[in-house]
């Protein structure tokens, strides 16, 4: 996963950048990266680190301009090399053009394979690029960066939202099933583009709309424009975002996501009651959670665990009772809370089982006499192939235990996850309009041999060019 | 003020030393270092940083031995140089001693002259190289650190816990008053003394007691030896370790900080009810307090505020209007929370009042109707000489100022401070036992012009040696 | 400028690569790099800074194989950007390619273009990635390395020599001009190409000899096949190689550097005898020549300069005042040599005649009578476009300045250049082989308006294929 | 061995250091330090490397103030800590004292023990901590800086030479043999006291004159005054700074440096003639030497190895052959100039003669037909005590071999030393004013059970007081 921004500003670009990457910095901690442009030159800066450790004030003096565009990466393993890190820039007719997306490509093969036997030569791993070949492949023949977008959309499979800095000019756009998220603030003096909505609120900046799926955004100092590019007859909105992604003070594609998980947690109780002398949550993903459970049961919300508010990055441990220490240092039960008590411990999904385990254990050795775990997703059974970094099928604990065994193995009094249903009702968008994928197995467009439920895309013109044959 | 470890642990001790100090972060995060001994060497890593950025594998492999202490240093201003940075080490008697220490001596001037009129020099300006030149000076004629530990509790005056490593026996020693918290836990392989139970906590280790104050522990292979060098009438434990600096879930003299904040929490309400439709707190260090008074008053607990958990150092912002956004990067209202709602916003104290004013803003900009402020502590109105920086007391916006006026300085709908009476009553000590100068300006030991209630200090034994003249 | 090397070595490239760029390192200190292949994977390091800063112990474990090349960059103006460094790496087809080139191209533009056209981006504005298109556009088509090659030397106009890796396979070329060198060595366990012999002594090789001008070296586990690509009437060996460039113990295209500029100290005196106390050299550049010209004066040789052994890297000073100082710290006169002396100072060329007219300075305030001035080159009176970092025209002294005008603005007592026919003579290469462009303003191939007298080339084959039109 | 400068420069302090241990950083390359001080401030800047990567323009511009003192340290073994990199610094009185010293202590242990017996404590290893006790012992009795250094002199046994910054006053003083170099000069604005007379040039100063061994030197804004505070029978010049240490172009205790060598490469012909072919040196420090070698015997002078200018710092190779490469790196032999040629090769020195057999190797591999070894020093065999870091006694390879034993184990075809008659005569100096130790095993001073040769100290004023019985 990745968080992508693109800011206009008068009063200058680079300042705004980092206090919306920051905002974003939940999204991806592995590295991050600017790329501005002051009407003569892009200025770049991208590392790994955190946006804390990457930026400071020399820096952002450097980054000069006021169009920009920034982007925070999550630690994904194989392709942790620098070329990788984004912004992804290139040079086009003797400009420059920097380009930063968020998403998985799953015809990424193809695209590569057409490109290559051009005579393309590639120097990134990085989806980024091969869009860039797509956007440079049309922009030569029509110049027309609509055209490009058209293009995008025909010819990408996948997830993909985009900001793309052309000289002084702004782009963003979003997949055809607005896969990922992303939205258009007002600020001051100009606009900004952000995959959530708390990096408009960073800015104290005024939430206009969520960038339509298949909408193309262009911003310049003469305002901004909005071209419908394409349109599907359903949209495929991630509910991971909801689920844990996205921050709880954000809003996505309409929806609040701290009421989507208070409501979560109200139906938790609702589906499943149960007695206990406290309501706790696992820290800082099931709290929203936790608080609507104690709400609807009026059983007392009381911090049964408190974490460690230092915990920077921390190396891996070598050896296993290091890895169990590490747990105990980002995690502490207040033993006071927990003796002698039932807990009713709340978290938004369960992935692997391994740190569920770990929890529920730190908690009984501390003196509980019960934890009944409720979960504020459903069983996550399948792998994510559209941009969420799940392990793969056979390390998800519910793709082959029911309930009862991952109970059993993470050591719960008892175990309820949220119905698909209550999920779904408590997020408010139709079951059409959602990518489910993790969850049922079924996905919004064809991936391998995994079952589909394909969204028709209707192209708002089929007028763009290409003189690439059987395309 | 700072944090401080000792440990000896027969399987090695940097990476107990490394987790511990992590577990203390929050007493400081200027700089930590850590010492140890291998029988033959001292080892040393010191410098500026978190925990997390100062010691890796490479650094914690070569930190060797069973015996070791550490230190986290909070940011203090003018004597922030590398020197200055703990543990003290020094040699003496071709020994190698390190010492670290929480706490400020309020003699220092007196100590500092004493010493340098015999021509002894100075590399720190730090009050741990005082000690150790009060234990060096008795050590060269009694030879025995009880004596020299005796020594430091008749010529120190002010607060001060301190580990010190000499070859491989660790010592440990609290002021006669208790005033900076230092408690002992066992590890599977050892002891661990520590400012705050969360650190025996992070070692899955037994917390044993609180270190006496006026008592002296030694540990080495063979075990724990506990010698009380100096008694006092009364104690001075800090009533602000309670308000604010220790960790919600380190339990402090006998009394769980949880606890005591959720009570004063309840008795916020019982104090001063107030109608509301929601409460919420400043997060992190209001939230015990808010849960409690939401469990007192029934209004419902729901965040207002949402901390960006990637906060990371940031550097200082050059402009006022950066500043500000400093603010909301930190903390953004969930709107939907707060608009049209009249809000209880609980916070553990007051200090400036600048914060206050800038949270108050963001929420009453988000929408809220009213926000009434309610706080842990009573009014900070005077300095603290012994180890909390808190401002000079005409920057204490409680100093000169009654209830009415700071809450219209903050923008406060209606405003309450916890009575004293009542946060003593949570808090469970006597309140000649407590040191509450900041609160009440009466401090337990004499400093300049301040009034005072002087504990009475027995010393267990006469017997240290001195070859100093009238002392 | 830059230097280049490619090695093949069954015990592991790494090291040896690190002690040929050290051999390198005055070719260029701006930035280096090198990528190895064990057979699976391409392994790379490159950065800004000295080959000893670059690589240590680590690095050099990670950088796994038998086959390897490597690269020192010169300081060039603009487009010192971190893409830039070489080598210059990318994907083909499954496969790790990479590439490092001494020399510069005089049609980028053209070469840009029409990638540029076929929608071909760019991520770096090196003329290795416009190397790395010609290739893998051929690639595609002919799967054959000799064809892509040749493609090269079709396409491609100016100066380039080339090291390529491709997987575990070294490829090396040389324009079919030889303007920049590019020499083979056989060592114990394989060989090296390098840019310069003395990379070759580095490794303890035995010298075999000069890659050929058009010539193509093939180099894997099962030895080592040479290919004549292209055959030019006449080469054009750049003269400032022997000139300045190159290092003395260098052997290029088969004349001993040192020998060459001993000889012209020599030929530097009988051109133009001069009556002196002393002759001394501007260190370390003039050194040879000055020996040469003390040998064949019998005036005796003594230095007058001692070159600060420890410089390192100087930022760039902020004042007039403080950069004449940088000069005296590196360079410092021995007073009691030259006080009331009259002195031949020998150095290899004039440039723009600031750091002469610094040196002279010094040595007169040193309290000498005269300085000789006897340079080892003819007038430096026009650009390079083919690899050498000179200044444009206007900079160089000798542009528009005659002998004595010259003479005059460095302070000299007078002032004498080595004629074009007695370097050429020293140098023992005929004229139409060499490149003097600087000297002459006749380049040995069409560069905009300047003069030309260009070599016509034979293609060893006409076979390559190429499935664009026109080409 | 070690650099040290101190300076008063009116026009702001920093960037003259930076040039003075420029110039001065063959005296010690593993770290460096400067202390300034702006009349109410001292501002620090030490840790390891070279002065080029120490201090840079925000370094320098942080050192404010026109009273300094600066220090480059030699890498030791043992005691390589932070802690130790100089100058020392520490507070006293209210007023920060700063010292940074060459030199070696031989009574270190009795020095320490007297301080220690009081109680002192000792932060770091080094002699400029004792020092700083002895000076700060007196100026709390006297407050005299002459006193101070009476009594220095009067207890410290060993060499020192001595910088000390004290509020804005500077002051230098040597010891009363003046084992260690330290001259004065004058710049544009002030004063600097240096190691050599190559950090005056470095500043375009004059040179005044050497400290005098004894005496002590005062500036401040009111100028200079200078005391001679002891007086010795003889000196005690340390011979091996002639030798080798010393940079070619200082004049040290009234003698070029640069012509002393050449003297010895005359004597060197004069003692042993012999015919060759060429003459060369071992680059840089046999050069002085080989030219007046070819001078006198008028064999031509050729470079017969070429040292790599840029070999910045290589980490310690792992293996054995990877070290003899190291040699290869930083010398190559020029083979034309050497093949079928007998070579006379001059070199400073032998210590161990591991060099020396390789450099030997080299050129005969190289295809000379022989190597005559002439060396311009006596045989070196006994160990240095009093600054210079050379090796144990078993290590130097003339403690326990001949002439004809040496030359077999270099494989040399002949070797010859210069005699200590004629070293002393090419220097000027008398014998009994110059510390001969490492060639005689005869010292200046006691030390332990060597042979001594001792001199005889008045102290010019008996005054200084001491509270210290017997002493």
């Amino acid at each position: 996963m990745c968080g992508i921004v693109g800011i206009v500003d008068a009063g200058g670009v680079s300042y705004p950048l980092y206090y919306a990457l920051y905002a974003l910095q939940h999204r991806g901690q592995e590295s991050a990266g600017a790329a501005t442009f002051d009407g003569t030159t892009l200025y770049k800066q991208k590392t790994g680190g955190l946006v804390s450790e990457i930026f400071d004030e020399s820096v952002l003096d450097s980054l000069k301009g006021t169009t920009g565009i920034g982007h925070v990466r999550y630690p994904t393993t194989g392709e942790n090399i620098p070329e990788n890190i984004q912004p992804f820039s290139f040079e086009f007719r003797g400009e420059s053009i920097a380009i930063a997306h968020n998403g998985t490509l799953t015809n990424t093969q193809e695209i590569h394979d057409r490109y290559e036997g051009q005579g393309q030569i590639f120097c990134t791993t990085t989806d980024s690029e091969l869009i860039a070949n797509v956007i440079a492949d049309e922009l030569r023949i029509s110049n027309s960066m609509e055209d490009a977008v058209l293009r995008c959309m025909h010819d990408l499979q996948g997830s993909y939202s985009v900001v793309l800095l052309h000289a002084e000019t702004l782009y963003a756009f979003r997949d055809p099933l607005g896969i990922r998220p992303l939205c258009i603030g007002k600020t001051d003096q100009g606009y900004i583009v952000a995959s959530e909505s708390v990096a408009v609120d960073a800015l104290n900046g005024t939430f206009l709309r969520d960038v339509q799926p298949g909408e193309l955004i262009r911003i310049d100092r003469d305002g901004m424009t909005c071209t419908q590019i394409a349109k599907a007859s359903h949209h495929a909105h991630c509910i991971f975002e909801y689920i844990y992604f996205a921050r709880a003070d954000s809003v996505i594609d309409g929806r609040a996501v701290y009421d989507v998980r208070w409501n979560v947690g109200r139906k938790l109780y609702e589906e499943n009651p149960v007695e206990a002398d406290l309501v706790s949550a696992v820290p800082d993903s099931g709290i929203a959670h936790a608080i609507g459970f104690s709400h609807r049961s009026e059983i007392q919300y009381l911090e049964a665990l408190i974490k460690n508010r230092y915990m920077g990055r921390t190396f891996i441990m070598p050896t296993q009772k290091a890895r169990e220490i590490a747990v105990r240092i980002k995690l502490n039960p207040v033993k006071r809370h927990v003796r002698d008590k039932s807990i009713v411990l709340v978290d938004d999904s369960i992935v692997r089982g391994t740190t569920s385990r770990r929890i529920i254990d730190l908690i009984m050795e501390a003196g509980a006499t019960a934890v009944h775990m409720r979960i504020g997703s459903p069983p996550i059974k399948y792998p994510c192939y559209l941009g969420v970094d799940m392990p793969t099928r056979t390390e998800l604990i519910a793709s082959d235990k029911e309930n009862e065994a991952v109970m059993s193995a993470i050591g719960a009094a008892s175990l309820h996850h949220i119905s698909l249903k209550a999920l779904i009702e408590a997020i408010g968008i139709d079951e059409e309009d959602l990518c489910t994928g993790c969850i049922t197995g079924v996905y919004p467009l064809p991936i391998g041999c995994e079952k589909c439920s394909p969204r028709v895309i209707d192209f708002v013109s089929g007028t763009y060019q290409s003189d690439l044959e059987g395309f």
